[in-house]
Parts: structure tokens; C-alpha cells; sequence
């Protein structure tokens, strides 16, 4: 009987969420709540009780909330997160036979079979007198003596069922036989931006405000009134490292460059140094770290691009030779991510017997940059690396700075992808890119949101990316740019553009059928005119203005989509705080046309009374609707504003309980 | 680092079969095949090989099968059981160097390209050769020197390319850094009966040939032939122990027995004895292993019914008063299964300090009867006895019988019925009563036959019980009898009817709305008229006949429904042998009225040539029609016959792979 107590009856299972049997935590940000669910129940007809408990990693005790019961054999607990760290959580469950002879005391009709009950009853009353002190015990023994004594019979069952009595018995249950769950499920909570962010990508060399002169950490500075006032607070710099010059880049990702050309900077290292350097032009250490803080004071937090890959002339290659793989012939094979070639990197060797030192000095490099004041990282392409490798470093940096967050730029496989969020990515680019008609953004975002991948897949929506112009930024024109930030700042409650590409609405690829951008910024200088006319600046200040104001687009798992008759119109809504705030979104997603349809809401859910007008405020074009019913028209004209961002006005249901959106 | 080696780069997650995160069995019978999915992936672009290793309980070594990649990260490799026991499957997966390099070589164009991948394909293959021994290690060595050597680059091409490498390399792989799957999974292995099998319950004091008389197992035997003429290979016996006198149940659930009434045989001990014994006017002990083996030469199984309950004249009751809870008024309240009352029957008390003896004991009980000659169980109620006890039980008795079967009565809620199922019982009792609509039916068999459910659940499909008198029975005359044993024995590979009630198609309910007999076998003697001209049996013979015959209806898992343009016909097939049997039926639900319809067939799973005419041979009227394309006209007149069982005559399909039916 291996040593099992046989009267342990409670059954706990299908416990949600707990991600691949847990050997994976989830992902809250502070002040998010967590939602558990189980299927508990026992043999036979006796009633069960249930408890939901948990634990911050530095408190040694736990705490405990009752579970209720849902429908057929499911219970619910949740309970709040509020600080940064990990959280652990576990269930107990047990047959609760005070529970159980209250139910069957209901049932009872004939005289005698009620006083045998009462008998019953107070010996279960006696039994938590036992366990309780003080005054709850001198209290639950008198009710078992009331039960036992001279009273009426119906006082007697008035005193047996009292409320009073189930509170005090279920502060005191009989856990001798209790069920305990064998998984502590792991919750990782980071700090809100985790969850909320408004990221900007910006090439620093391009803040220039000439013509082939080379921007800097200064002029950069200068740029920040300018993000900021378009509403971004995460700006993230591809690398600022020393570029190689073996094998760099010419403009255009031509093999040969000229003595002028730049180079890529994702082309890491040279004799100026490497990860931990910072490349001459763009200026000192010491300049950097006066732009992080300068960024800070305009509430704007600065992201590095971690890529780990060397440049030919990197320090590393002569330093440590056995992080590399040397062919027969000397030379290192170049990275590729098939198409794409990389001439001017060269990949680490993650299977070197030397692997413990490699990963410690990658590991100081995050430490390094988190020294200087960063602490978001946009990691590249994490998905050549070995997943164990971000397990291990991801958890070992946040040792050192629990705020870290980390980013994972893996376009790939949807397994990869997910696999790398599991084990520690804060937020993940994804497909929104490439995610255009109703039914694409419908079915994807349907699994992003409303699946378990939501439990540990933050998305992070990018309309394009220095790799990533896609074709329908490339011929859809001024509405294309409108739509798709549309799309992203409110589909996901993290997004971001890289500009002023996006903003200035730069459509050209370097070829018919290519996603690259021509005379890509990659590996070469542009000047840009941000005071141009036609900027969307102002537009995409609007949106993150929008999103500012309203918790309800600070969330992803709260995304519902509605239909539209229309298959170029999509709509959907979110909400947050009971219904006290609710967003309804409606996108044209033809570039060409005005389209219209009518939307059907469902209106229950929104608390919205069937037969009473209703008002829908558009936040983008500040117009005000008087809707009627569930079903309404809308008409968007692309060449105006293509999208409706509705705040809906009504009543707020008490009942429906969105704690887990806050 | 934690110790482990952190070049450990492939990943094995999702794994398939895996119930629960591997804390029960997946279920098969002797000569199944387990198919095993994963997904399997590495970081980077490098190829993975994946193995798949299992092993009966009883060997320490593992075998190895080869994993083959499926789409998208997904992996498949099977296994076939061969023998009663436990099996364990576990992965392993690692980065194959060899294979990446093969990929990447036929991608190199250049010759200088060429000859380096030439060179680092030398050095993989020398390294394989010191993984191997003899010949092999010899022609690995010969093979590396040929790629360094003076052939032509064309013929080292294909010395690199040729398969025979290829092979070689598979049987010698680098595994230092392979990742094993961190679980070893279960495989209940069950000789065939417990897939597929025909049961009939019957009570044997009805076996008497004269009214009033009290059958006994000699009058059971001379019943035999009649059993095994209708094609039932498991005969099912109430209770066959001494029945209680206190509170002894009268006719039709009275609490007044009369002094000839029997009682009920649920109600099990008496001074006569109790669970180990016999009742008197059955036989004695070494009658009833005289009936065992009897219908053993009739090629039929005696399953015996444990009902873990006793009468108050058990003699537990004054042995072992520890086992059973005491009221204040010292009594024990009797069984109850709401709104069923059982007031002839004491429950054990589970939570008694004494469970280890009462457990021990009721271990004994079973091991009992395995002695004298009994390998199945139908448990009464096990719902009402503790989880851990039932996986306790199974397990032991299989230590000591490992060809035991164990068929769970619980009718009761899903998750109680599935965990049972689990935790060791190898059938279960189900809905199909209740399930009588063409939407109930195809909803409730879906989810046993197609989600995980059909890796542990085997249901036993029961129309009638002696507790359950359908209203569909009571009130279908013989269509419904006909109707009901066809879905049974069709829709399920194993089923079970309660008889002669059931062929003698008894529809009398013990008052309107009870699914209760009138007159009950369970509370008095009945004497049945079994060579009645109306009777079933030979229609249940014939379908019994068809089941034998035909591979494809002794499995569950390879159901499938197809649509029919009417409710009242449904319409669902049935293969195994790789398509060399399949089985249509259509069975017409509605009792009254002749039914047509279209009944729409996917002919290209089926390996139908569509353009071509094809016959179907319904083995239930020996009628021949000659189909075409992939909607054909059927009509069924309850009145004659309610279902046709189509043999479906075409080409076998040999890419198709139907092993996990065998």
C-alpha cells in the first residue's frame, strides 16, 4: 500500500493553468490575478471541500483561499500577484463530512432520522472544538451541546444549519486525509510593461540632421521629445557595438562595402571592442548612459538588441578560438538563416566543450548593459541558440534584475516560438506581419489570445520591422500604414514600429517580391524628415493616446471578435475594470474602398440593456453614435480615417467578475 | 548549470499518448500497436533523429524503433505488444550532425564549397567509425577516406550521398549530448477479450424450467448451449452468495419480504456465509466450478459481479464491526445510491483506522474467486469506494492473475466514470442507454472513440440492465430491441445484453417514468419462456455471427460517422486490415416509420475508385446492391429489419496504415 494513506479520497486533476504538465510557469505582471481551476471530487456522494494555495519564492509559508464550485465537479480559486518575482501555487483538496451531513440533514423528513442526524452532527462539531482554540472552540462545543440538549427539534436543525455554524466548521476542517496536489505550478510575474508597452525601433546612426553625417547618442537625445510625444515608451536601438570590417557589408547587402559604408550593426565586434563596447561614432559609454537616463526622464525606457554573433574581427575569435567551430581549412562557416546569408557573422559553436565559460561571458553581457541602466532586452534570433542556454541565462539575469525583460525576435516554427516564450521570453515577435485578411487575424489572434498560449506567449506586434516590409505596407499606400497600426496597438497591448520608416511611411523593397527595405538602413545612412506634412506622427500619438487612457486596451486575453457582414471589415472588442471601460474596434482592411457592414455585438455580455439606445464614442475622429440593438452600420473610408476606435458607454454588470484583466 | 550537460540541444515536448502527464496507462490488448507522436526540434537549422524505446516490465533492456518525421516538428513511431503486462515507452532525441551535413551538402554548389563539406564529412564519419565495431567501423573508416581521398568530387558526391552511408551512420550515432524524455510511460497490456467481447448477464436463479422454482447451476449449464448459440463469449452472473434475511427486500422493491421471496442478491451474507461463499440453492462451491468450466468448453467465460456491500446479517458485520460506521444509536446506515435506498445493504466505512485489513480482505475476495476458475469482474458501484483502493486492487490481482478483467459499473459523472477507467478497469459501463438521438450518439461516441478518452476508457455498450428498462424500450416494441442490440454490438466492440429479458424483448417498467423492471429478477423468481417464436435470439446470433467474422467491429477506436440527409438514419463505418474489412452500417432510429435518405461516403479513405461502381453486401438480409459514387439511396422499414451491415467490397489500399487496429 507503498506507504499512502488509503483514506486519502479527495481526486484533484485537470488543474488549468499548469503548462506541459508544469514543468513550465506562467506569466501575470503585479497586480494581475490568477485564475486556477481543477476537477475535485471523491468516491461516492460525500461533499468535497477545496483550497487554493500560494506563495511568493521568498516567503516560506503559504497562503490559502477557499476554491468554489463551477459546474460539474469544477472548482475555481484565484488569488492576486503584486510584485515582481516568482509565485508558486498547489491545491488541497478533502472530503468534507460536515459539508456532507449538512447537505443530508436537508434531506431528512422523518423525526427520529433528524435527531439520530443531530447526534451526528455533534460529534462532528466536537471533533473541530478539538482542533479549534480558544474562543471558536468554547463556541462549536456549546453548538454541539445545543445539538445534543433540551431545545426543540426545529431549533435544534435552525442551529445545525446556521450559517455561523458552516463558517466556523470551514475555518476548522478535518484535513487528517487531505489530498495535496503533487505539482507546485510556477507563476512568473514581471513588472506591467511586460504586459503594456509601445515599443519604437530607431537606427541611432540615422538621428542625423544632415545629410551623410553619422548620428550619435547626442543626437539621438535631441530625437527623444519627438518619440515621446508620439506616445512611445519602450525605444529600442539595434546594436551600438563596434561593426567588423572583414567581410562587411556594402549598402544594399552587397558583398563588398566601400571605405564609406557602415556596415551592419548586427555585424558585432572589432579591434574597438565588442558586446560589452560601444561602437566610436556613436560616442562614449558614458554618452549612452546620459541618453538612458535623459529617455527616463521622458518616460521612455532604452532597449538593446542582445545578438549573439561575431563580426571576423571580433575579439572573441583570437581570444577564445574554442567558442568557434573551425573547418578543415581554418575558417569558420558564416551564418545563415536560410535564405539569408550572413557573411559578416559568425555564429558562436554553443557545442564547444568550452560551453560553461561561453555562457558565462554572454551572461555578463546582459549584466554589463543592466550596469549602464538597460534592462529590456530585444534578443535576435534566440532560436539559433540552445533553448536550454535561455533557460539558464534568462533565469540567472533576473537573479540579478528581476525588472529584466526580455524580447524574443524568433521567426520561425510556431513550436520554437513557443517553446523559447515557455521557458522565459517576457514578450515574442510573431506573425502578425504577415496576418492580413478577417480570417487570418481572426484565427490567429484567436490562438494567441484565447487558447492556453496565452498563458505564456506575450506577443509583441510589429507592423514592420528593418527586415520586414511587407507587401501590404509596400503597395497599400497611406491607408496600409494607418490600418496596420491600427491593428497592432489595439490587437495586442504590447507593439511597436520601427521608424521613422513606419511613420514616414517608407514602402520601396529592395526588389520585386522582397521584404527588404531598400537602401535598407541596415548598412547604410539615411536622413530622415520627420517634420514631413504627411507624418503619421500625429495619428500614431492619437492611437498611443487611446491606449493610454483605456485599461482595456493594456491586455491580450480580452480580445473577442464580432462579426461584420463584410469580409474587408473586422471588429472586435475588449474590456477591462467589470465593463467600466470597453473598446470596440472597427477596421477597413481594403486599402482601395470604403467599405460598410453592419456589426453585431452581443450585447448581454457588454452589459448593454437590448432595448435601450446605446452610445459609441469614436476616440479617433471624436464622433458620437446613437446604436440600437445588436446589429449596427458603420462605413470607413480609407482615404479618411479607415478605423473606428469606439469607447461604448453603458451600464457596468456587478456580477461578471474580470479580475483577471484587473 | 545544475549539472546538466547544457549541449543538450534537442527538445521532446507533446508527447502522444500521455494521460494525465503520464500519471496512468494508456490501455491495449495483446498484438496492438502503440503509436507514439512527439514533437522533436532542436535550435537553429541543424537536423534531429529521434528514437522511440519501450520494453515489457519484465525485461531491463529497452528495444529501439526509429522515429519518422510527420509535419511541422512532428514525429511518429510505433511499437506492437505482444504480451499480458505492463510496457514502458520513453524518446530520445539529439542533434544528428551527419544528417544536417548531408542536407547542407546537396545545397552546396561551389567546388571549393564542396570540398571542405567533404573533408568535415570525412570527419563524421570516422568519429561514427570509432562508435563502431568490426565491419562496419572498417567500412565507415573506408568511406571517410574516399570523401579525402583521389576520386573525382562526382563520384565522392555520391559516396557521400548514397543511402548505404546513410544507413551506416543511422546504426552509429554521436548520442553524447541526446536529450531523453524525462518520463517513461505506461502501456496496459490485455489479452484480446477485454477489447472485444459479447456479454450476457443473467440471473441463475431464472434459469429453473418450472414456475416458482429456484434455478441452480445445474439448470445454468443446461442453458448453455443456448448462450453460446446466440454467440456471447462472457456470462455474467449476479451475485451468487448467501442473501440476507434482515430487511430482506420483498417483490418489486418492497420493504416486506414475504417468506418466499429470495431477495435481493446484492444484499449479499448471511449466517450461511458471505462474499467467499455460495448461495445454497445455487450449488455448492464445487458445482459452481463445474458450471466454469462447462462453459469454458462453450467457448464462454463466467464473470462474476463484486458488490462491496453487505446485508446486516454478514457475517462481517458482528467479525469485523470495525469496518463499518456506527451511529450514535448503533446502527450503520444503510447504502444509498439517491434516489436509490438500499435498505438490505450496509456500506464498508473506508475511513475506518482498519482500512489495511478491510483492503486486505477485500483483495481476498477476488483472489478467491480467480481460484476457483473466474478472471472477470463486473464491480458494482465502484464509484462508491475510494480511487486509491480500486488502482491498489487492480493492480495486486493482476500480480497475482494478470489475465483478470475488471468492468467498472459506475453511472455516474463523466470525470468519476473516466477516472476510474484510468486508474485500472478494463471496461466500463456508459450513456449508451441514453443515448438515442442520431445528435447523441454521434457526439457521445466521437468523444469516446476520438480524443484521448479512447486511450483508456473501453466502453461495454449496454441497452438494458436489470436497473435500466429504457423509455426507448419500454416503449419501441420490437424495432427499438433490434435497433438497440445493432448499435450495441456495432457501435462498440464490446457490449452486453440482460437476459432473457432483453430477446424476449420485456418492456413492462415498474411504474410510469421507472426505468425499474415490474416483477424484477432482483427481488423474485422469474421463469422465462425462451423458445418463445418471437424471440430475438436468432436475429442476436446473427449479429454476433457478423462481429466474429469481421475484424473491423472488434475495435472502437476506428469509428467513423458519415452523414445521412435524415435524422432518423445514421449511418457509420468500421475497417481494419488495412481496408480489406470494412464494415457500413445504417441503422434507422426512428421506430415507427420506414425511413429513407442519402447516405454520403468519403471513398477515397475507403479506397473506392469513384468513377467506378462498387458493392455492398448487407450481411444482416443477404441482399447485394451496387453502389456509385459517393451518394447512395438507402431505406430501412423498422418492421422488417431497422439496419443494414454493409461489407463494403474494394481495393485495398497499401499506403494507407491502419496497424493500431492491427
Amino acid at each position: 500500500m507503498q506507504g499512502e494513506d488509503g483514506r486519502k479520497r479527495a481526486v484533484i486533476e485537470q488543474v488549468k493553468p499548469e503548462i506541459d504538465g508544469g514543468r513550465f510557469a506562467i506569466k501575470r505582471t503585479v497586480g494581475e490575478t490568477v485564475v486556477v481551476e481543477a476537477n475535485v471530487f471523491t468516491d461516492g456522494h460525500d461533499a468535497v471541500s477545496c483550497v487554493l494555495r500560494y506563495r511568493r519564492e521568498d516567503m516560506s509559508s503559504w497562503s490559502e483561499v477557499p476554491m468554489h464550485p463551477l459546474d460539474g465537479d469544477r472548482w475555481q480559486g484565484k488569488f492576486k500577484v503584486t510584485a515582481v518575482g516568482r509565485y508558486y501555487y498547489t491545491l488541497i483538496a478533502w472530503v468534507d463530512h460536515f459539508k456532507s451531513w449538512r447537505q443530508e440533514l436537508t434531506r431528512r423528513i422523518q423525526p427520529e432520522d433528524i435527531v439520530l442526524q443531530l447526534q451526528v452532527g455533534a460529534q462532528w462539531l466536537e471533533a473541530a472544538s478539538g482542533r479549534a482554540e480558544g474562543e471558536a472552540s468554547q463556541r462549536l462545543r456549546n453548538q454541539a451541546k445545543r445539538l445534543e440538549g433540551t431545545d426543540e427539534l426545529s431549533e435544534k436543525l435552525t442551529t445545525a444549519l446556521e450559517e455561523e455554524t458552516s463558517l466556523l466548521m470551514a475555518h476548522y476542517p478535518d484535513r487528517r486525509f487531505a489530498t495535496c496536489y503533487d505539482k507546485e505550478l510556477i507563476v512568473v510575474v514581471d513588472r506591467p510593461r511586460a504586459r503594456f508597452s509601445a515599443w519604437y525601433e530607431m537606427f541611432p546612426r540615422a538621428c542625423a540632421t544632415q545629410a551623410s553625417q553619422h548620428g550619435d547618442f547626442k543626437s539621438c537625445e535631441a530625437r527623444l521629445p519627438y518619440i515621446a510625444t508620439m506616445g512611445f515608451d519602450v525605444l529600442y536601438l539595434p546594436p551600438i557595438h563596434p561593426i567588423g570590417r572583414i567581410n562587411r557589408k556594402g549598402r544594399n547587402n552587397t558583398l563588398i562595402a566601400g571605405p564609406e559604408d557602415p556596415g551592419s550593426p548586427w555585424a558585432i565586434g572589432a579591434k574597438e571592442g565588442g558586446h560589452k563596447s560601444i561602437h566610436p561614432q556613436l560616442g562614449t559609454l558614458e554618452d549612452f548612459r546620459r541618453f538612458v537616463a535623459k529617455a527616463r526622464e521622458f518616460g521612455i525606457e532604452v532597449a538593446l538588441d542582445i545578438a549573439f554573433q561575431c563580426a571576423p574581427d571580433h575579439p572573441y575569435i583570437k581570444a577564445h578560438p574554442e567558442w568557434f567551430r573551425w573547418r578543415p581549412d581554418n575558417t569558420v562557416q558564416y551564418a545563415e538563416n536560410p535564405p539569408k546569408k550572413y557573411e559578416d557573422i559568425y555564429p558562436f559553436y554553443f557545442e564547444t566543450d568550452q560551453w560553461q565559460p561561453l555562457w558565462e561571458e554572454l551572461k555578463s553581457v546582459f549584466l554589463f548593459w543592466i550596469e549602464q541602466g538597460v534592462h529590456i532586452f530585444r534578443v535576435d534570433n534566440p532560436h539559433t541558440k540552445p533553448f536550454l542556454f535561455w533557460e539558464w541565462l534568462i533565469a540567472e539575469v533576473k537573479k540579478v534584475q528581476p525588472d529584466a525583460l526580455f524580447l524574443s525576435e524568433a521567426f520561425t516554427r510556431p513550436n520554437v516560438m513557443y517553446r523559447l516564450a515557455k521557458l522565459g521570453f517576457t514578450q515574442s515577435y510573431n506573425y502578425f506581419p504577415w496576418r492580413n485578411t478577417k480570417q487570418e487575424l481572426t484565427e490567429y489572434f484567436t490562438e494567441l489570445t484565447q487558447t492556453e498560449v496565452r498563458e505564456y506567449f506575450r506577443p509583441n506586434l510589429w507592423p514592420n520591422t528593418p527586415d520586414i516590409l511587407t507587401e501590404y505596407l509596400q503597395f497599400g499606400g497611406r491607408p496600409a500604414f494607418m490600418i496596420r497600426l491600427v491593428l497592432a496597438a489595439t490587437l495586442g497591448a504590447s507593439y511597436g514600429i520601427y521608424g521613422p520608416a513606419y511613420e514616414l511611411m517608407e514602402n520601396m523593397p529592395r526588389s520585386s517580391g522582397s521584404e527588404e527595405y531598400l537602401n535598407s538602413e541596415k548598412y547604410q545612412l539615411r536622413l530622415w524628415d520627420i517634420g514631413r506634412d504627411d507624418s503619421l506622427k500625429d495619428f500614431i500619438a492619437q492611437v498611443n493616446q487611446i491606449r493610454r487612457s483605456h485599461l482595456a486596451l493594456q491586455f491580450d486575453g480580452n480580445l473577442h471578435f464580432y462579426p461584420v457582414d463584410n469580409e474587408q471589415i473586422i471588429c472586435y472588442g475588449k474590456w477591462a475594470a467589470n465593463l467600466a471601460d470597453i473598446i470596440l474596434v472597427v477596421v477597413n482592411l481594403d486599402v482601395h474602398y470604403t467599405q460598410s457592414g453592419w456589426v453585431e455585438l452581443p450585447l448581454e455580455t457588454l452589459g448593454i440593456e437590448p432595448h435601450l439606445p446605446y452610445q459609441v464614442h469614436d476616440l479617433l475622429s471624436d464622433t458620437h453614435y446613437l446604436w440600437h440593438g445588436p446589429r449596427n452600420y458603420v462605413e470607413l473610408n480609407p482615404a479618411l480615417i479607415p478605423a473606428h476606435i469606439f469607447r461604448l458607454q453603458c451600464r457596468v454588470r456587478t456580477e461578471q467578475d474580470f479580475d483577471s484583466f484587473m
